[in-house]
């Protein structure tokens, strides 16, 4: 018997990078967590401790703050895709990279002055694989939004589904509908104006999720993906990881006190257990995401 | 030697209430996190196991849903006493009780559609001492935010200070001043419109700190806090614990890249350790707390 | 009206300073997060800027490193007591320093291998006041454990409780009881031996837990709190914080399963809301607590 | 153009099942953390609202309560094999479940108390896929560990790594290791002792990382997967997911204290950004995973 070393990636998580663009009288923030990883030949490094081909995880964090300079920030995508190459390009045994940024959104509240937003924060994996040819690389992107929590008070039922030996759940014909949603979508090229695609999108997903009446949620995700596939041509697919934030209405029944009644008006939040419904919705024509999902972290 | 039983107070925290309005056909909600605590003549329970006197944590619970209806919510303020009035009246051997309450905010996407907001918790301590006489109150009202994050991106120094052996720190005349504020004032009265007055001091709040040029975070939340005040009589004082974000300024001398300066548009934010600056500003003539501060968590 | 400065402090918060001692061929080390907080005459810093008197936060972080190699961390005590006298010495304008520690435990895997042990933090809160004269001064200590998570799965039971409108808990003869406790006791002085004293504290706590039949958790702390104080005579009082981790037996009496039953062996673990207890347990003959209590997170 | 349902999965996440196994004098605890999804034929569920082939994931929550009675939890390998295969039984248009549980170890105190223990959580990916022939199954399982958090205070080196415009980082000749293995190891059958196979596997891992000089974290785990699969002949491969937890040694140079030196003594823990390396070490051999790690959170 022998042991190989199989798939492998390394490079440096969560750096925080805050960019402020001062040229202007009126200064703007891109306050971005920046993960990269390096795939390729690092077999050596692992077996033998040799380290020569090895650009250290401190030089891609630095990368990560010079490029925010260097190239600056108009998009999350469009930096991420400056730095993959850049570190692509710095380091020959890399045959891929990825890179991924979460972006926290700030509101102006002066010249010089931001409180920060909350409702969702903006992500995008960027994949760059060197091609055959000097400065021919394969590059994709995949936009998303995690922590979108909403909710519909009305408008959602859960009925009709299988009964077995543990079942208990009573069927519901008005319920809250929650979630905290992680949604994630492949562009098929790259020349995208990528933030009025993400405010589209965005928009798109809470127009569909406010207005489609849910026989359960992961109804209301497929409309809210066929929603935003149609919505913009660029885009390939679009996957969601979305927790049922269950809202239990509080049972009233045995208080005692005369007439009081609870009609769809108070809940109790629960913590967990909690449904987990992911998915993916596919444009029937669209080309394979090749390894643009790889190594993400979970279904979504 | 003898031990005895000293300061003690028992209750439930967290409970997770959520109040749907569906009278009109437009739903409101509010989403909330409420912890209730009883103070009082329960020192049988502690020592003999005497529970004849306890209300349970399951019955606060119980009651918080309850009030959801009976009383409703149209301010946290406002649903807090009459919690607490309720808990002390069910409860011949509490002295006081104390209901602490954080409020998320949502915004509108539909007319029972929902997205949870970002930017600071609201949040409330109300303290309710049973008086000599029935239906007699002493009602304390502390209004608050967590969580509320800020960055001014200039107009912030830091010189001047004292050095012994360990200062290494340089002055600087031009940095980010971030923190996530905690802040807490205390209403001198009942009589109170809670939500315009909670609107009217994170606007008093914002403004200050976006307005104020600071020579060091001590100065600005002092200013904030005098701001407050001014702004609205009815208040004694303010209470704010302020995390210092650092965000540093990233060194890139050591880059081998031609011309490559930082002039104050790349920071790293830092995680740990931070500053911690917690100060209280006083109305000089205000009327002293008395129990209203009484077992909060922390300086603020 | 004026607005005046009430109380005010300011120091670093949560510097993670570990300690490797590498004098033998066995290392040792001490992994810990250190905050400080220095009070007194700062007015100037928050009303008009004035730095002068002001010790900035980053040097009160080198010093806590500097210190714990200049004095090592033999306690955590002992090392927070060295740090306080120090950072006075230092800043003339302070009246009085609070260090707070937790200290992370590690077991020995190798001569200089470790992981991390769970099972509860070390903390210690010092508080050091200038005197009169000079090197003079008045130093109280509190060490405390924290993130103790213990459960008796018999031997508590929960009944003969109050009742009113809102009651719905049913008795409970036989029930789970566990705790994430937040315990922390006053040395009525200095001299001691603080890691012997910590050791035998964390025994007797957990032998009272796991040898007192509960009528309710407040009995349970009561007799642990009157345990320690009784093991240790140089302890004035004892406080605890104490959620009530509910175990919920899981109803199985709706499945359509024939002789399924739960008799005490299935429970749902809760994570909110929670029962939150929290009392002290004095020594009737304790010196007070002076300033060792100010400003500390929480009642306990 | 259209658009498809591409994969799907839904269950509950996160049950706190925590079962007391009392047959005798002294009880046993076992404490879970119970996550399952269902994957199959559950398209008409997404398109058309239909949710009659639809089990609730509050069935699969009530039947992992249950099923901790009727099957009991020997090991959570044994527990998951059982609960999937009923899963599966239970919901005639599944394919395939997947069960994840993570278990919280505790530590006896006393005939029916227990402390919970730190040092890492043990996990289990259970992969039940139907047959053609009814009771036939296919079963995959993979063991793991989570937030095991190692330290080697010497005996660790980073040099001789590619240098570029953007390297900054010094040479080290011996520095601190650290990191909070995640680590996952896949079975080739089920013919195992799963708590004897765990034991051993958790020796393996901590006796080679104490073990292993490291000229990088790279190096480290691939040693520790060679050998926990030399170990064991029934397991097929090993995946890391393992941040490197930086302990920056502290500078003093620019301190103005005569002598004082830091002679790998005194390290910050830092949070982010942390280097990030995720290994496969595989039993060159070893037949392929199949569906086992499909919809695995992260790379490992």
């Amino acid at each position: 018997m022998a042991t190989v070393l199989g798939m492998n990636q390394y490079g440096k998580a969560e750096t925080r990078v805050v960019r402020i663009h001062r040229d202007t009288p009126v200064h703007e923030i891109r306050d971005l967590n920046v993960s990269t990883s390096l795939r390729g030949d690092f077999e050596r490094a692992h077996t033998i401790g040799d380290q020569s081909m090895v650009m250290p995880t401190d030089s891609q964090k630095n990368t990560a703050f010079a490029y925010a300079k260097v190239h600056g920030v108009d998009s999350i995508e469009d930096y991420a895709i400056a730095l993959g190459k850049r570190l692509l390009k710095a380091t020959p045994a890399a045959r891929q990279v990825q890179v991924r940024v979460q972006e926290y959104a700030w509101d102006r509240i002066g010249a010089h002055s931001f409180v920060r937003r909350g409702g969702g924060l903006r992500t995008c994996v960027v994949t760059v694989t060197r091609g055959d040819a000097r400065d021919e690389w394969d590059t994709r992107v995949v936009t998303g939004v995690e922590d979108l929590v909403v909710l519909n008070s009305t408008g959602s039922e859960f009925k009709g589904f299988l009964k077995e030996e543990y079942t208990t759940l009573p069927e519901a014909d008005d319920r809250i509908l929650a979630t905290s949603l992680v949604a994630k979508w492949r562009h098929t090229g790259t020349d995208v104006d990528w933030n009025a695609s993400y405010e589209a999108a965005i928009t798109t997903l809470l127009e569909a999720f406010a207005g489609t009446y849910s026989r359960a949620l992961q109804e209301t995700l497929y409309v809210m993906g066929a929603a935003l596939l149609d919505s913009q041509d660029a885009l390939a697919e679009v996957r969601f990881s979305a927790p049922n934030k269950h809202h239990f209405l509080v049972d009233f029944s045995d208080f005692q006190v005369d007439g009081l009644t609870n009609d769809g008006e108070v809940f109790i939040a629960a913590d967990r257990p909690y449904g987990l419904i992911e998915a993916q919705v596919i444009r029937d024509d669209a080309p394979t995401a090749g390894d643009a999902w790889l190594a993400e972290p979970g279904f979504c």
